[in-house]
C-alpha cells in the first residue's frame, strides 16, 4: 500500500552537516541570554512587543534590550551597543533600519560568544534589488566566518513555549504550551496562525514556532527536521510557499514523517498564487502538481486553507491516534448530520464503519422511537429529542464496538437543554475516548462556554461538521501513513 | 451568454394557484394575533421559549398562551384552550405531544378565524410509519376544509424581524433586521445559521426566516416565492435537502432571480448525504448533478458550506452591487495575498483587473519601496509598513480605476498598528465606496474591536482572504446573473 520506504533508499540519506546544523538549532530555541537590538519604549517600534511579550509570559533566561539612547526599556536595563553587555549573550534579535543592520552584525560577531543572529528588518534579498541581495550576502558572510547561524532577515523568528522566548510579534499572541510545532513561510501566516490558536474556544497551546523570512541561511527544511527530534511536538503543522531543493525536501519529509505526523497549507496552487509568491518570497512555487505528489509521497498532508490547518492541529494536538479509517457519525439533527456525510464521502478517504447488530439493538434501546439508527449503517440521528443521557449512552455504545474506529459526534443543543449543561454530561465519556471523537457544539457565540469547557479539559471543538470531518480525515491519514512507514522500515 | 430568459419559456409558467397560495403567505408572516398552545413557564420545553424570545424582542402583536393548568405564562395570561380566547386569533403555534396535535387542529379550526396554524411538534410523516403518516395527512385536511394552511410539523416556523414574529427557537436567537431572507429546510441548520449571524462581529440582520419542516402543506418553494416580493428581502439564502417538483423549483427560480440573487446550500452532493438526507426529511434528494444543473440554470449560485453562505449572506446585506468581475486584490501581508489570489483563480470567475498605468504610478508615490506594485497586475502587496494613511491612499486610488469592478482589502494589523486605529482611519472610505470591498482584518479574537467597528458601520469583514474571495465571487456572479436575466427579459 505503501511504498515510502522504497523511496526513502532512492534518495540519498540527509547530507551529514545539513543534519548537524538542524541538530544545533537547539541553541537557538534554548537561547537563554538574549540581546534584543533597537528595543526602544516606543510601543510603535517591533522590537519593544519582542520585549514586552517575554517580560509578559516569563521567559525563563535574560533580556539585554540595546539602543543607542535608552537607559531602561519596558523596566530593564537597556545598553548602548552589543560591546557593552558585560554578561554572555547566546542570541541577539535585530530590528533597526535596513542600513545599520550589518555593522550590528558585525558587532555581534565581533562579541564571540553568539550563536544565532535573528533579524526582523526587512527590505533584502525580498526587494529583488542587487545592492540589497548582495547586502544581505554580506551578512550571511559574516554570520559563517563567526560561526553564527543568520534567521531572516524579514521574519518574525522564533518562540519556544517551554521557555518562553519569543523573538517575534502578534496581537494578542499567547504562549501556551501544547503539542503542535508550527513552521511557517510568512510571517503573516505564522501570527495569523497563533493568533487563531489563542482564539480557540481553549487556547489551543503549541510546543514551538519558526518563521524563517528570506532563509539567507537557517532555512525552513533545517526547523523541519529539527522538530522531529523535538519531544515536545507531538505533530507538525507547516505554511509553505516553496522550496528551493526539492530532493531535501523529500529526504526530511520522509525521515519526519516516518515519527510524526506532518500537515501543510501549501499555498501556490495555482498559477496566479505563483506568481504572488514569487513577488512575496522570490522563491518559484514552481509547479503545484509536482509539489502536490511530493507532498503525498512524502507522507505530508496536505490541507486546503488555515482554517483547517489549524483544526487539524487541534485535533492532533488532543486526540488519541486513530488505528483505522471506520467512522461512526452521531449525530442529534438532520441538516448537520446530512453536512458531516457528504464531507465524509466528498474526502473518500475515511469508510462509514458498518456497526454490529448488537450495537444497533442497544442504540434502539436507548434513543427514543424517532431516531435513526444506521440508516445507512454506521450513521445514527439521534434527533433533536435526545437529552444528555442519550448522548452519553449513545456515544459509549459505539465507542466501544470493535467496528468503529473514530466518531464524529453533532449535536446542537436545543434553547430548552442549555449547551453547558450537556457539555458538563458528557465530558467524562469524551476525555475517557481511547478513540478519537470529533465534537461540533452548534453553533456560533452562544455555545462558546460549553466549547471552553471541554477544551479545557483536551476535548476538541469544531465550529462546523464539515471543518470536524475534514480535521478528522487529515489526522487519520497522517497518522495511519506515519503508522504504516515504520512497520515498512522495521 | 446567458439563456435564461429562453428557459424560462420552455417551462410553463407557475401555477396561478400556487402563485396565489405564496402570495397568502403574508398572512403567516404578518401575524398579529398569536396563540402559543403548550406554552408553560417550564424552560426546558420549546413552546416557553418562542413566548421568551418574542416578549424580549417586542413582538409588535398580542401573545396568547394556551396551557390546561397555567394561570399566566411568562407574565401573560394563559388560557385553557383555544376556544376560551375571546379575542382574534390568525396564527396558532402549536407544541405539544404528538396524539394530541390533531384535536387542537380541530380547535383552531373551529374558530373559524385563524389563517395558519403552526407546528413545532415532531413525530409525523418524518417517521415514515404509516400510522403517523396518516395523521399528518389527517390534519393538512382539517386545515385545507377550515382555509388554515399547515407549517410543519417538525419545524421551527417563521421569523419577521420587523414585527418581532418567531415561532421558533435557537439559543441566542437575536432579531435584529437587515436584507437577507432565509429559508431552511433544516430546523437545526437554520437555527445554525441564525446563530451564526449573531455571532458575527456586529450581528448580521435578516429579513424573514421560514423552516416548513416536513413541508404537509406549505411548501419551501412558496417561501422562495413569496420573498421574491418581499421589499424587505434584499437577497435571499437558503439551506436545500431537496423538492418534490424539481419544474416547479425551475419555474420558481428562474423568477425570482430574476431581481434578487439568491444563494443555496444544497446538501445531498454524495450518495451518503442523500442516503442521510432520505432518512432526514424523506425527501429524496435526487442526482447531485441535476440539481446542480437546474441550480445553475435556474440562476441560484450555490455554495459549499454553512460558513459560504452565511459570508456571502453578509456580503450580499452589506455591499453595493457588483457591476463587473474584474477584481483587485489589495493586501498589506504576502501570504494572505497569496491565498486570496489562489482562490480567485480556483474559482475562476472573477478576473484580475488590469490597472491603468496612471493607477500603478500613484501607487508607487504612495507605497514604501518595498511594496510589490501589480506583479502581477492587479495584486499589490503593500508590506507591513503600510501604516493607515498608505491603506487609505492605496484603497481610494484602485477604487476610482474605471478598470477595478470590486476590492479585496487584506490587513494583519502588526502590533505597533492597533487594529481599532486602523479600522477607525479606513471606516469612511469603506463606507462611502461605490463598489463593493470585501475586507480581511486578520486574525482572530485580536480583531474583534476593529471588525465590530467596521460592521457596526455596515462595512462586511471576513475571517480570511479565501472567505473573503468565495463572498464576492459568489456575490457577483448571482448579481449578474440578475441583472443579465433582467437585461433579456426587457
Amino acid at each position: 500500500m505503501d511504498d515510502r520506504s522504497d523511496l526513502a533508499e532512492s534518495f540519498a540519506s540527509i547530507d551529514p552537516e545539513f543534519r548537524q546544523r538542524a541538530k544545533d538549532l537547539a541553541s537557538l530555541f534554548d537561547a537563554r541570554n538574549v540581546a534584543v537590538v533597537g528595543a526602544s519604549n516606543n510601543p510603535r517600534k517591533a522590537s519593544h512587543h519582542v520585549i514586552h511579550t517575554m517580560l509578559e509570559e516569563g521567559f525563563i533566561g535574560n533580556i539585554y534590550p540595546v539602543h543607542p539612547s535608552e537607559d531602561t526599556v519596558l523596566g530593564l536595563t537597556s545598553f548602548a551597543s552589543l560591546g557593552d553587555i558585560d554578561e554572555p549573550v547566546d542570541l541577539v534579535v535585530i530590528s533597526v533600519p535596513t542600513p545599520i543592520v550589518l555593522p550590528l552584525v558585525k558587532e555581534a560577531a565581533a562579541r564571540g560568544d553568539v550563536s544565532n543572529v535573528v533579524i526582523l528588518t526587512a527590505g533584502f534579498g525580498e526587494t529583488a534589488v542587487a545592492e540589497n541581495v548582495a547586502l544581505e550576502r554580506e551578512i550571511v558572510e559574516v554570520g559563517r566566518a563567526a560561526g553564527m547561524r543568520i534567521v531572516g532577515p524579514n521574519c518574525i523568528g522564533v518562540i519556544n513555549t517551554r521557555t518562553k522566548l519569543c523573538t517575534g510579534f502578534a496581537p494578542g499572541l499567547t504562549l501556551a504550551a501544547g503539542g503542535v510545532g508550527f513552521i511557517s513561510q510568512s510571517g503573516a501566516l505564522g501570527g495569523a496562525f497563533l493568533m487563531s490558536c489563542a482564539s480557540q474556544p481553549a487556547p489551543l497551546g503549541f510546543s514551538k514556532f519558526g518563521h524563517v523570512g528570506n532563509m539567507s541561511d537557517v532555512d525552513v527544511l533545517e526547523l523541519l527536521l529539527y522538530l522531529a527530534d523535538d519531544e515536545e511536538t507531538r505533530a507538525i503543522s507547516m505554511y509553505m510557499e516553496g522550496v528551493r531543493d526539492g530532493r531535501l525536501l523529500m529526504q526530511v519529509a520522509l525521515e519526519v514523517t516516518r515519527t510524526k505526523p506532518v500537515f501543510a497549507l501549501k499555498v501556490g496552487r495555482t498559477e496566479l498564487g505563483s506568481h504572488a509568491a514569487l513577488s512575496h518570497t522570490g522563491a518559484l512555487a514552481g509547479s503545484d502538481r509536482i509539489y502536490d505528489a511530493a507532498l503525498r509521497q512524502a507522507g505530508i498532508e496536505r490541507v486546503a486553507s488555515l482554517v483547517d490547518l489549524v483544526a487539524v492541529s487541534k485535533a492532533a494536538a488532543y486526540l488519541p491516534s486513530p488505528t483505522g479509517r471506520r467512522v461512526c457519525v452521531l449525530t442529534q439533527a438532520g441538516g448537520p448530520g446530512i453536512i458531516a456525510m457528504d464531507e465524509t464521502a466528498q474526502t473518500d478517504y475515511l469508510q462509514l464503519a458498518a456497526l454490529h447488530a448488537s450495537t444497533q439493538d442497544d442504540l434502539m434501546e436507548i434513543l427514543p422511537p424517532m431516531a435513526m439508527i444506521c440508516k445507512p449503517n454506521g450513521y445514527i440521528d439521534m434527533t433533536a429529542a435526545a437529552l444528555e443521557e442519550m448522548h452519553i449512552r449513545s456515544l459509549e455504545t459505539v465507542l466501544k464496538d470493535p467496528s468503529v474506529d473514530s466518531v464524529v459526534l453533532i449535536t446542537l443543543p436545543p434553547t430548552f437543554l442549555p449547551a453547558i449543561d450537556l457539555a458538563r454530561a458528557i465530558a467524562p465519556t469524551l476525555r475517557a475516548a481511547s478513540k478519537p471523537v470529533v465534537t461540533c457544539l452548534m453553533h456560533g457565540d452562544a455555545m462558546d462556554e460549553a466549547r471552553s469547557h471541554l477544551e479545557a479539559q483536551g476535548v476538541p471543538t469544531f465550529d462546523t461538521p464539515d471543518l470536524a470531518v475534514r480535521a478528522l480525515t487529515h489526522l487519520t491519514r497522517a497518522t495511519l501513513g506515519t503508522s504504516a512507514n515504520k512497520e515498512d522500515s522495521r
